[in-house]
């Protein structure tokens, strides 16, 4: 958020609370924890980023295809997943106010690295040994922390036999889905799937708003490929630099990234494969959502902090002001071939396939996650500026909740005019918006601040024109304030251009 | 489903699961009742169908917004709301094979009506006096019905002292959402507030795939409204026929519905506004979804049938032939201020609003719903043609899955081009897929039956041509099966057209 004094978390969600882009679930009943509901403005911009991730994602291979899969798991997935049984966050109870923490929160200042690989017996001890207080009380009478599992379950079906649960990410349908879209398919890897939905956990503590959020949506890319044979087109991104911090240079005590070309990751021992991605990634981030270049780092996970199942893991962070600094807004896992064999352990179905050449092999997958709702989070943080008591939300015209405003001057006189304009607008697929309160002035204010890149003014000049296509109106962008003055053609030319989000040059990955 | 023989459900099911539309989630695990997976085609399908919903049902107002609410519910709300005493289904249970059934599917020869408003206790004598026996073992020892909540719910946070629940309907989140709706808004009547999302059940008995769900995606327009001043243009639509089964043609024995002009409609007591809004429901499914006229049918629910808080319910049905009959795709119900007169006694907040002549008023609702999966399932039903050994589904261009398939008549001599044709389709914004797999006619069978209405064969004439601007590839329509030669202009400007789903014109609504 480029601004004279930096805004506050608090504050840029007053923002978007009063525009209506997003509030707290079931706020006239004093709100849910943990839960967003999302204003037009927000839910336009949430759809338009999925699609720009789509367009993204699944433009980088034809063999790459979006499902959309229910949200509810049965009890022998998450069993077979780990889930039951690890899916947990440590807890600690305070026995004088009763109030329920994360051990992490607890233990904040004493172990800023967090509580990640300690067993509940060896956070007791640290509560002891730093006298650690209950964060709501100030006692010192904490119960030893117990695992607490985050899935949400519920019985399933009428015979209370049966017990299913929310996903708690959206990876394992995708897993499921697998040997269906084997079948359907090429048979033939790689093979991407994409889910964008709901994911959900119960989390102890929620907090910052879209952040820690007990029902998130998650827009993941599972992409199962051979070891041995795959192998995209390296060279066409060997040169590009990636602003990654490495765990050696984490453990040195640096915190900003070291601009490194993807080639020089491969020699340090990457694959190429997961590079290739990185380098995908990092273009999203850059150039489709446009976070600016140097609030972008890939943060390198260390053994002790990876799950066990992933072999490479580097979070996708953007610096996020208002939260006071780099948070991860996506990450890339090589899981290798844990999902699809404690899968066919779980459900007794053999998961691998057999594939050209004869050989049988369990595929391996590379995970491409994303937080949808962080990222709405961090677009209003990097984009909001709030200047000379202007504030303009400047975000790609793909990305906008609303591509184009059509104002009549004087709604009495230019009414008509502009909603011909807007009906022609919408006969096109772009859905305009019209306001006729206040001055023009005030009107641009107001689409600055949801993020409208386009106002088209209709005024009298438009309406005198007898020949429909001969009219032209005052077009206004918004980062620049320049006007010019437009046909319909032309706008409809401009804005069609605008909306679509980019797409990587497609090619054809093997293995 | 227009075809030599009927198609019945299973087959109907095993051409979508070959196709990859849709399968049973976790079927690896044999599968969870009640719940479906969807794949790309099946995904894509739903997408572009919410989205044609979205583009006629918000495009009938600009005072009409869609919001993207979370799904859970704190306990509070459905207790406010109902659900949570009322949302029950009688449940029998054998007392032999300890079976679970709904009353209704026990009873369902003796009582074809339903058992909706008849007592636990009226039940049991209703089994009783017929002998029923065990739907699944023949025993008669069937135990006396007891009401199921068919609400999910769950511990909500850490503590175990709060309850959440899964929303049964959508319609929830909206009226949680009028309050601040109003306010981030122009503070005037009407207000339409739009939800599409999933909405969750726990079926005792769930059927007919995609028909009774425990998970499934309702489409959902609130309009909130001052029933003194509410007076949508209704002369424009009066003269509009309309396929309704009134109540008293159905205490006749009617089954068809008699064409009746919408003013008829109105002099016989229905309100203005509610009739406005059913010609919008009834062009939605003719002209949009593109149902045979003669297969659309209002069927009018009788004061015994309708919930008690719904003052007027027209359910729209749709022959469905794969499923023997008429089926409800969606509703329209006057719901009076039930809804927020409940959320404020609950809430202890007054969701009534003060009006621009000083009247305060707890606004009414119409509510237009829509199932998502349902309308699926009726569009293949409806649309997939077996005919000849030829399998066609005849979906508009707008709702395919795939709006245009670019195909190389010989890989290695015309793929080059057929990709360089599918990046400017991809950079329009237009998603087309490729596929060079097996003979011409055998492509455009694959693409007939996921209903692509458009195939572009490039061949050795259009790579012939130095100029690509002037190059021309064969363009294949899917219904008449007609051939031409155009240009890639001429391709980019069919496709687009076809490719925006269509929306009324829009009107300001007055109160």
């Amino acid at each position: 958020m480029s601004r004279s004094a930096a805004v506050e978390s608090d504050q840029l969600y007053a923002i978007l609370r009063r525009r209506g882009v997003l509030w707290p679930t079931a706020d006239v009943y004093g709100g849910a924890q943990g839960l967003v509901d999302y204003g037009p403005a927000g839910a336009a911009l949430k759809r338009h980023l999925e699609e720009a991730w789509a367009a993204w994602f699944l433009g980088v291979s034809p063999d790459f295809h979006r499902i959309d899969p229910a949200e509810i798991l049965p009890e022998a997935v998450v069993r077979a997943s780990g889930h039951l049984e690890n899916f947990t966050d440590p807890e600690v109870v305070c026995d004088h106010c009763h109030a329920h923490f994360r051990a992490e929160t607890v233990l904040e200042k004493a172990r800023p690295e967090g509580v990640d690989g300690l067993s509940p017996a060896q956070i007791g001890e640290l509560l002891t040994q730093q006298s650690a207080r209950c964060p709501s009380c100030g006692s010192k009478e904490l119960a030893i922390p117990r695992p607490f599992n985050l899935m949400f379950g519920f019985d399933f079906g009428a015979t209370g036999r049966e017990r299913a649960y929310l996903r708690p990410e959206t990876a394992q349908s995708s897993y499921l889905a697998f040997a269906r879209m084997w079948d359907v398919g090429r048979r033939r890897l790689p093979l991407g799937i994409a889910t964008i939905g709901r994911a959900y956990r119960n989390e102890i503590a929620p907090r910052q708003v879209l952040f820690r959020m007990r029902a998130f949506t998650q827009a993941e890319l599972q992409v199962f490929f051979d070891p041995e044979h795959f192998r995209p087109p390296f060279p066409t991104v060997a040169d590009e630099l990636l602003p990654v911090l490495r765990v050696d240079r984490r453990r040195a005590g640096a915190e900003a990234p070291d601009p490194t070309p993807a080639r020089a990751l491969v020699a340090d021992g990457l694959p190429e494969f997961y590079v290739y991605f990185l380098v995908h990634v990092h273009r999203f981030l850059r150039d489709v959502l446009r976070y600016p270049a140097d609030a972008i780092r890939f943060f390198e996970k260390s053994d002790a902090e990876r799950a066990f199942y992933n072999r490479i893991q580097f979070d996708a962070e953007v610096r996020v002001e208002s939260l006071g600094g780099f948070k991860e807004l996506g990450a890339l896992h090589y899981r290798g071939d844990y999902d699809l064999s404690r899968h066919s352990a779980g459900s007794g179905r053999d998961l691998g396939v057999t594939l050209g050449d004869g050989r049988h092999l369990v595929p391996h997958v590379l995970e491409i996650t994303f937080g949808v709702d962080r990222n709405v989070w961090a677009l209003a943080d990097a984009g909001l500026s709030i200047a000379d008591g202007r504030t303009v939300w400047r975000l790609p015209p793909y990305l906008a909740p609303t591509p184009v405003a059509v104002l009549p001057l004087i709604a009495e006189e230019h009414g008509r005019v502009a909603d011909a304009w807007r009906a022609a607008l919408g006969a096109a697929g772009i859905p305009a918006v019209s306001d006729d309160r206040g001055s023009i002035g005030r009107r641009y204010a107001r689409m600055d601040e949801v993020g409208t890149p386009w106002c088209v003014t209709v005024d009298s000049e438009t309406v005198a024109e007898a020949d429909p296509a001969r009219a032209t109106a005052t077009m206004r962008e918004r980062d620049s304030r320049a006007q010019e003055r437009v046909t319909l053609d032309t706008l409809l030319d401009r804005v069609r251009r605008g909306v679509v989000p980019p797409r990587p040059a497609a090619v054809e990955l093997s293995g």
